[in-house]
């Protein structure tokens, strides 16, 4: 089988999204660390592997992605007989997975990765956060948690009946709030 | 064959990427005219159908979508034998396809609907427009037409060496803003 190559860094969350998917399809996989203090991610070698400069790129044998979430759906689609099934083969359920995958991507991720920086990276290296910021997208992180809330009342799972990529597109970022806020979100 | 309603707004961008999937792939539907200036998308009915009060929504007989991607997804996935097909069924090229969806939406749409509100939409309604974020918009908007144009040297299509969803994703916004821009874009 050819070599799985995830070049990306540990405390990036679109990272651990295609990790989080590699650990759950049990594959073996090499981590290439990029060291984004120095900006590795925004000059060569790695601005071959995504011109926008972003962790995580992929490779898997000469294919070669980047954007978290199609690396995501790619692996569970190539290696569908490895590990925890995470997408649909139904087409109907499919596309109820598909909404909320872009809720996700769509309203979750756009507030959950500016608090993310605010209340985890900034202090993570001392920079001060803006309170103003933070409070406007606590406020819609709310906003999208009630309709979670009630999504979750008629549904085991985000995506559906059960586990998928979509629940855990959640994970990283989720997880990491819930450490550095008051909030009670898990 | 269950009727097929798109519940929307002709002004609305994520609307027209419905329907255009619906042209493109030959089928027949019923348009529910959503009144976005008396905040129709904002209340019942159209609540139910999407908990975020955005257009559009669809219904394809018990079904109901929200989210405009996942819905044309569902449109190219489930009525795979009519129209242009739109998607690739081959797992590699469809794992490039996801890459460049993703690109679209979560760079190219994030610049376009800003500019689209703030040159189209605030234009027709007679709003003053901000020129700041105008300004900001149209370079990040720069950064990435200079990607799309490497690997437009590089592909036939931004998707792989057909049309598909992702380039028929793009067309909405970038029809509007090349009629109300200074800027070369089409």
């Amino acid at each position: 089988m050819a070599t799985i190559k995830v070049h990306g860094s540990p405390i990036s969350t679109a990272t651990m999204l295609v990790t989080a998917t590699l650990y759950e399809k049990e594959l073996e996989f090499e981590f290439v660390s990029i060291n984004m203090r120095n900006g590795e991610h925004k000059k060569g070698p790695f601005i071959s592997l995504n011109p926008f400069g972003q962790v995580p790129a992929f490779e898997d044998g000469d294919l070669k992605l980047f954007e978290s979430r199609a690396i995501t759906q790619y692996i569970d689609h190539e290696y569908a007989d490895k590990g925890t099934k995470l997408t649909s083969s139904d087409s109907k359920k499919m596309a109820i997975m598909s909404v909320w995958s872009e809720v996700e991507s769509l309203h979750y991720d756009q507030v959950a990765s500016i608090l993310v920086w605010e209340l985890g990276i900034k202090t993570l290296f001392g920079i001060p956060l803006d309170s103003n910021v933070v409070e406007e997208n606590e406020a819609k992180l709310d906003i999208i948690l009630d309709v979670y809330e009630k999504r979750l009342s008629k549904s085991k799972y985000l995506g559906g009946d059960s586990f998928t990529l979509v629940d855990l597109h959640h994970l990283p970022s989720l997880l990491l709030l819930d450490e550095v806020t008051e909030q009670e979100i898990v």
